[in-house]
């Protein structure tokens, strides 16, 4: 279930994606909350710092720092989490995953779920449309975002 | 099977997690190599840096940049993946990991071998007795280190 929280952090998400499209980058944004708080914000950083594991969610994570628990947080994404995401969000024991769209990449939901994950999948139209638009105009930084 | 080169790259990654006892930090060190070439090595930096994704395997993946593929390189690592760095070595399709020991940490040698990526256990002495000592003398930085 969304509520409006996880639509206005989604949308934060999403506006990091755009951020990071406007810079050349990979457009995937990511939050992670608290109780109705943002602890970080984070973009793909593969363009902008040379950085292959600083997906979206992982730039989340780094800037946020160390925290003593992760199992009272939200991460939110814009895209689908790929393996490594996935299995960083399993090994830090976040238990609630907000994806902004699976349709342009997907697969680990069900992954997710097994390890007792509460996944959300927004299904938002500005998400979709700005990985579309990604994938169509480059389509090699994009294989190689997910090492295809 | 272990190679002689297996074995000086391995030894470089005890030497990267020795470092980071030293630096008071977790001592969990990795190589990246590809045909007999150091890509990168690289050791935990939640302490040094306060980056949590930076496992010892997510630093040495980070300092080695953008690859074009993964596919003809071996990861060693000092201590056995957790589900972050499993999902990365996945994700990234490298083949090959060659890890120093799995009796202070591990689980997920199955989850590799599932997803194809041939794992080589060294059971190290010296990776044994590090983490040994670290986990006695630093027991909360430990449990921090993997979510618990």
């Amino acid at each position: 279930m969304m509520t409006e929280e996880d639509r206005r952090f989604l949308r934060i998400a999403y506006d990091e994606a755009q951020a990071g499209f406007d810079e050349g980058g990979c457009p995937i944004g990511s939050v992670l909350a608290r109780g109705g708080e943002e602890l970080a914000r984070g973009r793909n950083q593969r363009v902008q710092r040379g950085d292959p594991i600083a997906h979206g969610e992982m730039d989340a994570l780094r800037k946020a720092g160390r925290q003593k628990t992760y199992r009272d947080t939200t991460l939110y994404t814009s895209l689908s989490p790929c393996m490594m995401c996935a299995g960083t969000i399993v090994q830090f024991a976040i238990p609630r995953v907000v994806i902004g769209e699976a349709v342009n990449f997907g697969g680990n939901e069900g992954f997710l779920r097994q390890h007792g994950v509460e996944v959300v999948i927004a299904d938002d139209p500005d998400c979709i449309a700005l990985m579309n638009r990604f994938i169509a105009e480059k389509p090699a930084l994009w294989a190689e975002d997910i090492a295809e």
